[in-house]
């Protein structure tokens, strides 16, 4: 009982100061994505495992908790991504004929952090865009991430783009269950050079080869001639290049100030990419702070395989790189049942101020540590009147 | 694999209409408990078992979904409720010597629903005071809750006021184990008279009858001159038929239109509440939208005994009742990649529109089920110019 106060690792409380720019974080990005068009939904938390977890991978699978329903006796799972959700909806109750713009934001949880810092209670947030097969969506979605990192005010973004049919391309011809094909991702995306020729000894040549090129093709848009000269010429890998092409030019043109890279062996995150992806970055950070692409195939299970791009992010840690909201300004005000003293109070809180009221006997406890807002006035009363003045240094804070 | 996309009994997904109203909601409610100086938090969805649920009752443990921790072996808790993780964050993280006010927003989990209708998944938002034994400190939760009730525009509301302490001094000098305890309280709130005689059966005959009056004790402000007549005169049941007729005139001095209501048999909820609590309901409607009141034990457990009230509601559940936000009427646009279209379209979507972009070859999949957005403008090019006009009944919407 000691220590009941400990939380299990990974796992923190959100003090106000940051749950106050957690929450701006929140509304802007939302509202951002309202603005594209996307819509709002709120999938469940726990959902039946095998509705979770179908066609998304092992990775997936690991990270998920896992609990049996009393009411069912069914294993249920807590979810650890949200965009297999939001392919469900799309797929079964909105059953649009045309596009759908889902946006979402919400706790997910994990079984094992990510990273050393990382939390195992990400609040995700993302938007997708289900039915359109062509770059457009895949350039709307790139840019509306773009948007919330501007929006969030995260310093210069970089975004590195990356396609999950250069590594299909690469394999051709070779069979490899999947197993093998999740370790050479695997190795590709920590960029372990060492792992991934162990991992690639028995395979043909030129496929081990061009394997071990990946790691390589790395940089500016100078790695999409690279990768024409040393990736083998087939349709899938010439198709990738030349869409990777064709979004690296818009982004670069939407915004010359842009980085713009190409990292050909970027394999990280979820299975269920099928085409091109990025991840987002701050210059200067080396923590991805986002990250999207194209999923085809993640509605299938659900019997309505639709196009799919789409991106997420995990406000947490966005909101430690974001600018923070500047802190509320408050008015201190004394209590009592005076009708005028009442009004007054009701009138400015309606009017958008933080008024708190100091309880009889009972000192305002707001000492700064992590607080939300901080007094810079108090009502006072002058003959009888209400009036606002300026909180005096003797004044508790 | 073929009901993959089937849920949970009693989960549901949250569709773009009723997702918009709830945000909307949760926005309006958090910003109320901001302009009372309450300052939001965000605790885990995960804790370990024993934080979680101690000195919580036997209510709360039945409704915790627990898991294992793949990290350390213990035994986790999923949150039924947040009152208990507030205090612990006012007890262990903020441990200031004043007045503190907290308030939240997140989900919490129920391994079985409360009522027919009932989601395991309610969204729980709430407010708490620390800090402040005074009636000041229930009289603040309670308009506070009003407010909120107001504000989601649930028409006319009703406050059912009651007290923790009368069951208690009824029951003064009986000895009874918890559970026999929990048990009348649960016929209490059932209303269940045929029960509550059977439970009571080895009683004193004076505790008995003081006993099966609460049941008649429900009405307006004259409930509490019959409770002083009919129940015993004892210290506890005194103050607490003092404080609910003190909280019970200014709450109707302050909205002459308010309905106050008493009832004496009122034991629902958790079993937490020390003092006086309080359910509101909205005039014509069974159902309780907010419940709170004073638990002052609620934080011993974290070894920092500090007197607490609060409230919480299920903005789900509120969502159902409250005024609908209006539909944001959208703006058709064309895809292009003309710099002058780009531009207006990020423009208007700076000012606060939403935009929707029509991609090539592809339908607006905009059909009204449960949408967030209908469009009735577009975006047109006039001799080079962008420029909107009403969008004719011939488009898609």
């Amino acid at each position: 009982m000691r220590s009941a106060w400990l939380l299990p690792e990974h796992i923190a409380d959100v003090l106000p100061a940051q749950a106050q720019n957690i929450e701006t974080l929140r509304r802007r990005l939302l509202d951002r994505a309202l603005a594209y068009g996307y819509e709002l939904v709120i999938p469940p938390l726990l959902e039946h495992l095998d509705s979770l977890l179908s066609g998304t991978g092992h990775e997936l699978d690991l990270s998920t908790f896992k609990l049996v329903d009393q009411l069912s006796g069914r294993m249920l799972g807590l979810r650890a991504d949200t965009t297999p959700q939001a392919a469900r909806i799309d797929a079964h109750l909105l059953n649009r004929q045309g596009v759908t713009r889902l946006c979402y934001c919400g706790p997910v949880l994990h079984t094992r952090p990510t990273g050393m810092a990382a939390t195992r209670e990400p609040l995700q947030f993302g938007a997708e865009m289900f039915g359109h097969l062509g770059l457009e969506a895949d350039l709307e979605v790139a840019e509306l991430a773009l948007d919330c990192l501007r929006t969030a005010k995260v310093g210069q973004p970089v975004i590195d783009l990356a396609d999950a049919r250069v590594l299909r391309g690469v394999l051709s011809g070779v069979l490899m269950d999947a197993e093998g094909l999740q370790a050479l991702a695997r190795a590709l995306a920590s960029k372990d050079a060492p792992l991934l020729a162990t991992l690639s000894e028995g395979l043909p040549e030129d496929n081990r080869a061009a394997l071990m090129s990946l790691l390589r093709l790395y940089g500016s848009f100078e790695v999409l001639a690279a990768a024409r000269e040393v990736l083998p010429d087939r349709p899938l890998i010439r198709t990738a290049l030349d869409e990777l092409a064709w979004l690296g030019a818009r982004l670069q043109a939407a915004d010359p100030a842009l980085r713009v890279a190409f990292d050909l062996s970027d394999m990280s995150g979820y299975a269920y990419y099928s085409g091109p992806r990025f991840a987002l970055f701050a210059a200067g950070c080396s923590d991805t702070l986002a990250r999207g692409g194209r999923y085809d195939e993640v509605g299938a299970v659900f019997g309505r395989s639709r196009p799919a791009a789409g991106f997420s992010l995990d406000l947490k840690s966005l909101s430690e790189v974001a600018a923070a909201a500047p802190m509320a300004r408050a008015i201190l005000a004394p209590w009592g049942e005076d009708p005028a003293l009442r009004a007054e109070v009701r009138r400015l809180r309606d009017a958008g101020e933080v008024v708190v009221q100091a309880l009889p006997g009972a000192a305002v406890g707001h000492e700064p540590e992590a607080a939300a807002w901080q007094a810079d006035r108090e009502l006072v009363n002058r003959d009888g009147a209400w009036l606002l003045q300026p909180l005096t240094a003797a004044h508790p804070q």
